[in-house]
């Protein structure tokens, strides 16, 4: 590399990223379109311009001349401010990741994704595990060579847990799930033993449009800024960034015989949206914009779903406004219905459907199944019976067949073992976080209220204006002045069942 | 360049439209994102990301590579196809034309155009020309200049003319103008001594759920293939293709008070997105895909607006399925009166809401105005009193303030000088399209039943297949047997007025 002065890098660093940025605006904005309004015979064309802006901006971001610059830069590391500092060291990390994976098997990986999803999709449609298995043999070999590429030295598995969340390994992992199933197990077999609560208030007949209505209320209600923040409806509910934590995108889908679907979809799709748009403004265009982790970030989704939507609290607050939408399906109901059928715990089969308390049971199966193949102690065609037979055992719930079983997530026909932890992980940091906030914010009285505000500064003075600037063990450690504990969450867990259920 | 073999240099250049479609792909829907359904303050984040994506594009089209790559194949124009000889032209085109323009000056004129649309606005909204005035100097001061760099020997009129629809000049405007106007304004005249038609039937409370009904079954009636091409709601209708014709998206506006106004504009967009998608397969991904002039395209979209859609045969078939749409409305209405008022002529004071026969005469005022100015002749700062003369002499109005004149269209502020001919070029070449097609197939009877297929199976054969194979002026000859003739047009008009105010 030429010559140049350290401001002229650090000008070159915003630049490379202000570049990525635009190719990640491109890039989101055709997968959302795919998503939300694209006419129905137009994949080909998503897939053929993704392919190749994907292409440039591997080429933008590994090429010579970025790595020369990131290099020169880290060189520098005293010379840079701290935010300066760790977005060189998040990109020089995914140009470290790549450097040591030959191409022409990173090319392979990327062609064997592609056709997993496909086959994934139809083995999943016609429940035939055999159809996929082959596949998912290959996907777990290469990631655990790729795993190997990168530290010979390290346990394959530890390797892809700290890469979806950064200072996670087995043992850790090991520890807060053995501590969640000895208490969540005895607790939901308590629950089992008491009558069922009454969820049929959630039933009925609930027209689009007026949950349409409550869907930007909620939105309004959350301070979500709607200059900002889009809503759109597709099959599954998901958040987007366009590029920019200024352009973000939230989805839902609405189920005309169950309102509750969709209302809690928005109020955990808009808790992703807080955190990202929570990113200070001059993280924008970078990649430090729009949050850290998967954890921290379902940390917030399920914070503002869970932890404070499902609250007795808010279900005080949002009663008067279902009954103004819904006058008829809400006559002779109360608020106290409300907050029972939000919290009823029921084991079953599949995970995005699970409610609060069986639901790191969901995620327990397959990290233990994840575990046991990467270590070689279960092959990948042992994995439907065994995951049958850890349902039955941490759920009690028989598996009909494989389309509800082990064929129901996407994660591993995606590439991503490793990744499911993260989604428990962040259900008991938010709990955590909640405990920590009541200890100067009145949380019950704002929710009450429908008042956000306080509730809202409270995560972004801790959390989210920070985006990407601290590694999640550092972050969790400012916010909470000292260690993650489990037990918030474990204990929140069977308090409100003692709630619920009269315990 | 190393040395390659023409089948290589042939990979390459389809492997660079390629790129150009994805770029042009992610560009044309984040420009489509912003009109259509993003957040109300996210214009900032899709500047930055337009700003870098198309300086990406620039550098690929005029990058060493390229230019060698495509040099290297005029060179050997014998041994390539016609449709690789054409693109290379057209490809070769856009790169003399940035090799001719000192870089700065470019840069210079794009800041230019950005701060011309920003004070348009300005000076629209608050109807000040005055504001507008200095920018607007700078932009025709800079279209001259750039056309002197171009060819210098060439008018700069001509050479915009030629630019926007190729083989145009003013000596064929002023001919083509010259006999509209002649025969035009006196039918205009004819037509004023007449009482006007009654157009009551397209006023009243048309609900957008309804309208919108008409528009899938209009878009379906026009054999729109739904899969390739959706439909949305903008302030202002148009038609974008999103890197292939086989993405295809037309927009339109709802006015709950008048369907005429929806109902003509998805005919219209539908009729460009017919000829866009009517592209012969093998062209999706290439600079001939999708149309090849403004002028074609204008003369696809007015041919089913117009010719077609405001036929005595089309108000006869879509009138039932208004009755069905809209009972209340159309009770005691008939096809006749909804063939009257959609055939109604009344001068009026902006463009893109006049009728079939006045229409014309408004691009005529742009016309000659752009002329004098690009000639010296008039100063840009006599626009408006030159605009509002000639608006009385050529339709009899009086224009109340520049913003219901000369400040009404944004095509002057976006550096279009030479554009609005082609609109009326457009409806011109339809007119002869349609009596030629009426050679070989029973139009009316078509419209009557609503069976376009083979309406536009003649428009596939002749005119759509071809894409930009074809210069216009080529295309014409092939599809009329011989040269354009503006008589058909007129002729067409006037038996138009003749029929509905009997005259």
């Amino acid at each position: 590399m030429n010559i140049i002065t350290i401001k002229e890098a650090r000008d070159r660093l915003y630049k490379l990223q202000r570049k990525q940025a635009a190719y990640d605006h491109a890039m989101g904005l055709i997968y959302y379109d795919g998503s939300t309004t694209a006419p129905k015979d137009t994949a080909e064309n998503r897939a053929a311009s993704l392919s190749i802006l994907s292409e440039e901006m591997y080429k933008l971001g590994t090429s010579k001349e970025t790595v020369d610059l990131l290099e020169f830069l880290d060189g520098f590391k005293d010379k840079l401010a701290q935010k300066e500092q760790r977005m060189v060291e998040l990109l020089l990390k995914d140009i470290r990741f790549m450097q040591k994976i030959p191409m022409d098997e990173y090319v392979a990986y990327q062609e064997l994704l592609v056709k997993a999803d496909d086959v994934w999709h139809k083995a999943k449609e016609s429940s035939d595990f055999a159809m996929f298995c082959p596949l998912l043999e290959q996907i777990f070999d290469t990631v655990r060579r790729f795993a190997a590429y990168q530290d010979p030295d390290k346990d394959p598995y530890d390797y892809w847990l700290n890469e979806y969340e950064d200072g996670l390994n087995k043992q850790i992992c090991d520890e807060f799930f053995g501590k969640l199933r000895s208490r969540i197990v005895p607790l939901l077999k308590k629950v089992s033993e008491k009558p069922q609560v009454d969820d049929s208030i959630r039933f009925g007949n609930f027209p689009e449009e007026k949950q349409e209505e409550l869907s930007y209320y909620l939105m309004e209600t959350m301070g979500l800024d709607l200059g900002h923040v889009g809503l759109a409806t597709t099959e599954h509910p998901f958040t987007t960034s366009l590029g920019s934590h200024l352009d973000e995108r939230i989805t839902t889908h609405y189920h005309e015989d169950d309102f509750l679907s969709s209302m809690y979809s928005v109020i955990h799709e808009g808790g992703h949206a807080l955190y990202d748009t929570g990113s200070a403004d001059d993280l924008a265009y970078t990649v430090l914009d729009g949050g850290v982790s998967m954890g921290i970030h379902e940390s917030q989704s399920r914070f503002y779903e869970n932890l404070l939507g499902r609250s007795r609290a808010f279900c005080a607050f949002i009663f008067p406004k279902l009954c103004e939408l819904f006058p008829k399906q809400m006559e002779g109901r109360s608020a106290e219905e409300l907050y029972k059928a939000v919290n009823q715990a029921e084991p079953s089969l599949i995970r995005t459907e699970a409610d609060e308390v069986t639901y790191s049971l969901h995620v327990m199966v397959r990290y233990e199944l994840e575990k046991r193949v990467m270590s070689g102690e279960l092959a990948v065609k042992e994995l439907p019976a065994e995951w049958n037979k850890l349902y039955k055992e941490y759920l009690g719930v028989d598996v009909p067949d494989d389309k509800h079983g082990v064929l129901q997530d996407s994660h591993w026909s995606g590439g991503a073992i490793g990744y499911f932890p993260s989604y428990a992980l962040g259900s008991a940091y938010g709990a955590q976080f909640l405990s920590k906030m009541k200890e100067s914010v009145d949380v019950d009285k704002c929710l009450e209220t429908g008042d956000f505000k306080p509730l809202n500064a409270w995560n972004r003075e801790h959390i989210w204006q920070y985006g990407a600037l601290y590694k999640p063990g550092e972050l969790l450690e400012r916010v909470l002045s000292g260690a993650f504990d489990p037990e918030y969450y474990i204990n929140y867990l069977e308090d409100k069942c003692k709630d619920v259920y009269g315990l």
